[in-house]
């Protein structure tokens, strides 16, 4: 089956949406949390998590420039410089779901979806209680991109959850054994299994040269 | 167990790349496949690609700034304006690895990793044949991530290869049906299985409001 770009402009707009966003492959099912100066917390789900470098530690996500969930977040971003990246479970990717529900903004959609908010000392975001992996991360750049509106925001990691002995030789995790869940397209959830792990190829100049992404 | 900053910036360097591309969660195995003006094929192994909208239909990768690997599809975009993305399947991800192999210019990472070239019609990049889906891609904006020196490089979907009979059901693909796999970490592979899909639960207006994304 071959789809051209004149095909896909013609395509109707909901079959479009779904193929494209199926293209981009298995994502991470995050849950970002964040906080407004006035203690209201919000909660939406992302699935454009992206590595950008490991010292220091940056990852950045993609926001679509309009939406209600996806406007508060932004907002809350800018306004505290905080916000949290949350890994969802397969057990309740339901729950995760229901955070895209269109909410006013006194409405937390941690109540919508019942997942607990979770603090630790001394970082005013909320993160969430129910996830296997938590970050706190601080806000350091916004990028426009042009092609369409949207905006990368990028930060650093300023704190890593885990539960107990679940890193294993040298830093990895295991994303099956934690129960993670992927998404693909806008509404499709995955479980993972670890089907192999080979040795990292690079020559020790290549590694010592990757050593700051 | 608690992670800070701190603690992360002491950590063994090893130990904190592979903690890091870990924590950015499950990420999608594909081979990025460019040319050369002299016909010289490269195809490289990248874990970030990433959707930025579907109408255009633009996708984004995260391109690091050193490596001969990296540093071949770069040049290769911005001399042709032209490159493709293809799945990796789990039946070949030991191929797909052997990729990050560090190759001098004139070695061709398809013969590297025992995999075939393919070509269509009036489009200069080669695909990879053992892939289930395959993405004819042109190039359209390159962003510097200050940050840390890597760029995100975007592009517009140009053709689509796909197996008959793989879309169903309004646009979406079961990337579990299809062999798909995923990376999280530089190496670790994961197969992956549908659990559930949701409605899209935002309203008719949110949905239309969408639909250039």
């Amino acid at each position: 089956m071959h789809i051209t770009k004149i095909e896909l402009s013609k395509m109707n707009r909901i079959e479009r949406l779904n193929l494209i966003n199926s293209l981009s492959g298995i994502k991470p099912a995050n849950l970002i949390g964040s906080i407004n100066s006035n203690g209201q917390e919000n909660l939406a789900i992302f699935s454009s998590v992206v590595h950008l470098g490991s010292n220091p530690a940056l990852f950045g996500f993609v926001l679509r420039p309009r939406g209600e969930v996806r406007r508060h977040t932004h907002e809350n971003i800018l306004a505290t410089g905080y916000y949290t990246i949350n890994f969802v479970s397969t057990y309740f990717v339901q729950n995760a779901h229901y955070t895209s529900i269109k909410a006013s903004e006194e409405t937390s959609e941690f109540s919508l979806s019942a997942l607990t908010p979770e603090y630790i000392q001394n970082f005013k975001a909320p993160f969430v209680k129910e996830s296997s992996i938590k970050i706190g991360m601080s806000f350091k750049q916004e990028l426009d991109i042009e092609a369409n509106g949207t905006s990368l925001i990028i930060g650093q990691v300023e704190h890593i959850l885990l539960p107990d002995d679940t890193m294993s030789n040298g830093g990895h995790l295991d994303l099956g054994e934690l129960g993670v869940a992927g998404i693909s397209g806008l509404n499709t959830y995955y479980s993972l299994k670890k089907e192999a792990q080979f040795p990292f190829v690079r020559d020790e100049y290549e590694l010592s040269d990757l050593s700051q992404f």
